[in-house]
């Protein structure tokens, strides 16, 4: 009759997406909340785009090949589109696997109008369509921050500085230490100088870029054994002394606030020669004393090793990695993106940080919270529990009270996102009317207070925080103005 | 060199879904955070699910027929979904078009370990493959509330009437009141007994529900003419009692505070008649009282019009409904979906709520707030602006000053949702050193303090909401002690 047939098991999702219950909901929620409170205190607005976007999109930002990364999308109400997949096994769509060409697009169609710079974060699901495994899903969560433009003659370093703030920020907030994840910061321009003082073949570099196989090879140095890496350096036809320079053994890495003698160490070079790299590292307006007058140096450090694996690019990159060589972060300047997607040319920079990797270091490292914290830090816990003394009298002012607590006194026209006096309020589904098992299913679920109905007219209150005892009876009617009270006063 | 081409347009996103810039991801947020709070208050807790299913999860609900309404989807990395989508124009995944067959679903596999009931609400986006036109897009935000299970020999009525208070507290939370909306209630029940009373064709309806074409014609009656209407009930073959019964022209609305003398004015029958009528929509535990108990009475009223037009709604339905039948929200009661994705027999029963009809009626209402007010009240106006007095020494302080003031002096591992005195901080990118001009910057943000640096180791502090006098000078480092104190104070 209704057109649909029964299946005898439950369904599961597909492979590599979640289902979020409600303690996984609210670790989400966490996550999220926090990424926006660093993000909006350091000046940055929230911006958001379509889930899906042309297929074309991602392919003029990193060529065809992309889209078999990628979930393909198409309108089954479109015989035209359906037609065109059956022929070409090509979709018009494709849902996010990242932020960027959409914020360009987005940035370039209104740049004019613009403020400069233009700080914006976004957070939302994001898909690619590679095989799950720890750390890796096919829908995931990603936290995008990037500042894009400026005026003429301001210090780009700065820019790097504040959205490496922020991404150093956010560890903090999740309370994290230097000690547990460090923020590394490469420069594809120090790369650049070395392919041409060392002669590397033309075809691996161009005056602002590197080719896509150099940058693989680079990329992928910490991850393949060292016999492998020169296989494949020979492979380029890379010179030894390029292969020297950027040799996984010979890794340099030179803390933000290092001294000289730091250097010196570091290099084993002496001490004057360190005190030129120190000048070098710690020249006025350079990215190091930027990151200096963030307050979050002893947080980053430079690392030869980091170039990021992505074509666009251009300057300096960074990677947040704790233990394990896992990167929790990435991102970097890319000041050609913009002008890609048919704006003005626009210095930008900016990182990507997923949820999942993230989640699974707080995990290992304890800093999760537990479920019932969860749903106190993100504002899930009842103020209130109603319940009776199992009166048939008070028993019928249960709900109404309920009701009427929840609903609040407030004037419709308030529009604050919280409103003053309405509360959370909730009261057991259960058909027991044992007082004691409802105080101890108010306290298991973390309400602050208990409202126990004592009669058709009258209830008391108890705070299951301090345990305070039961105040005098107050009329059904004050119980609200009572909670409000106590609340100002503890 | 990097496999990218340059496009010399800005490219759009796809047809029928938005770029969100600053002000309308503000408006987003404004909604969405009104709608958690008023879900939360009511002590449903938040769930997700995968933005994509498997297509086969909305077939089973719907029919295969649906396909042809959805975004469809598959990866690009597998040979095989790339092979069956060519062969067969049928994608392996749909990105959702609605919440439902994902809760039940996640419902269905729990069950057993759920609470009883299940109280849960969502959001996020939806898609339909649909011709974009005011009120409907492509992609789309929705809210999503349900109450799943319960005590046996619990009151069902009552569930539906927490739903429906839900439903009501939202509108009231955006400013609205009765007089601009309507929740209006219908009864499948009442229509199949109808069917059966006035001797309906039986392929029209079986014991528990009603064929998708009765629905459809029911569904359609405010959209078509009568004269259409009374065609296509010839069509359908329904008996002329029946078409009476369920005439468009012969609606009838009872509010659920109706009088008795209200009630025969309404049905043109003697006070003793409507005497019956009222009873028989007040007895005890029944839906009307359930919501009266709610205090929502007022914004409620029973609606022979109504039916839904989806198969899966089992007994009472429900609609809201402002000036020009615009739909704002619908929902009722499903006591068969859960056991069809392989769950026990489940009472069920929820509404959803689109972001779009929601907006677009709340700018007719002038009920939106201005982009402004809205960046305030999600949390995004600074608390602080930094600027210098333009002298040399101080000019240097402003950076330093920004970064200390967001980073605040917390612990690390405090783990509060907003840390207690960090600071939302901006401060001006414009090469101007007027001071004047800075503070009308300050204010144009809507900046709560300026903090005017005077030297390379003093500052000022103002209060831009009250304009209060200039303090007196302060330590840079006692400036953040300084703001935390003047919000305390006021």
């Amino acid at each position: 009759m209704s057109g649909t047939k029964e299946i005898g098991r439950a369904m599961q999702g597909p492979r590599g997406t979640r289902d979020l219950y409600p303690a996984e909901a609210a670790r989400r929620r966490w996550i999220t909340e926090r990424w926006r409170e660093v993000a909006v205190r350091h000046g940055f607005e929230e911006v958001d785009g379509p889930t899906f976007e042309e297929s074309d999109l991602y392919a003029v930002k990193s060529g065809e090949g992309i889209l078999g990364e990628l979930f393909q999308a198409y309108s089954g109400k479109s015989p035209d589109e359906v037609e065109r997949v059956k022929a070409t096994g090509r979709a018009p769509y494709a849902m996010r696997p990242e932020f960027t060409p959409t914020l360009a697009r987005m940035y370039a169609a209104r740049a004019a109008g613009l403020p400069k710079p233009c700080k914006w974060f976004q957070i939302g699901p994001f898909f690619r369509a590679e095989r799950p495994q720890r750390g890796r899903l096919r829908e995931f969560l990603q936290w995008n921050v990037d500042l894009l433009g400026g005026e003429a003659g301001s210090n780009l370093n700065e820019y790097d500085a504040e959205v490496i703030s922020v991404l150093a920020a956010s560890f903090a907030s999740f309370g994290m230490s230097p000690a547990d994840i460090r923020i590394k910061i490469g420069s594809r321009r120090a790369v650049l100088a070395a392919c041409a003082r060392y002669g590397a073949p033309p075809h691996l570099y161009g005056p602002d870029d590197l080719s896509p196989s150099l940058l693989r090879l680079l990329d992928d140095r910490l991850k393949i054994t060292p016999d492998e890496f020169e296989r494949r350096a020979v492979e380029l036809a890379l010179p030894d002394e390029f292969v020297k320079y950027c040799h996984p053994v010979d890794r340099a890495v030179v803390p933000l606030d290092a001294t000289v003698s730091d250097i010196a160490n570091i290099f084993g070079v002496s001490l004057a020669q360190a005190g030129e790299v120190y000048a070098d590292y710690h020249q006025s307006g350079g990215l190091s004393e930027c990151i200096r007058q963030s307050g979050f140096a002893h947080w980053c450090e430079y690392d030869s090793m980091v170039v990021r694996g992505l074509a666009y690019y251009t300057s300096n990159v960074f990677e947040a990695i704790a233990e394990g060589e896992r990167a929790v972060a990435g991102g970097g300047r890319y000041d050609n993106l913009v002008k890609l997607f048919g704006g003005p040319p626009t210095p930008a920079v900016g990182f990507a940080m997923g949820d999942v990797v993230l989640a699974n270091l707080l995990q290992d490292k304890g800093l999760m919270p537990s479920d019932a914290e969860l749903m106190g830090l993100v504002g899930q816990t009842p103020d209130v529990f109603v319940l009776s003394n199992g009166d048939e009298g008070a028993e019928k002012q249960v709900r109404p009270l309920v009701a009427s607590l929840r609903r609040g006194s407030r004037a419709p026209q308030d529009s604050g996102l919280r409103t003053q006096d309405s509360l959370h309020v909730r009261h057991s589904y259960k058909a027991t009317k044992n007082v004691g098992k409802l105080l101890k299913e108010a306290a298991q679920i973390g309400a602050r207070f208990a409202v126990i109905v004592e009669s058709a007219t009258e209830a008391t209150v108890k705070d299951l925080r301090t345990g305070e005892q039961w105040a005098d009876r107050v009329p059904i009617g004050d119980v609200g103005r009572r909670i409000a009270e106590l609340v100002r006063g503890g």
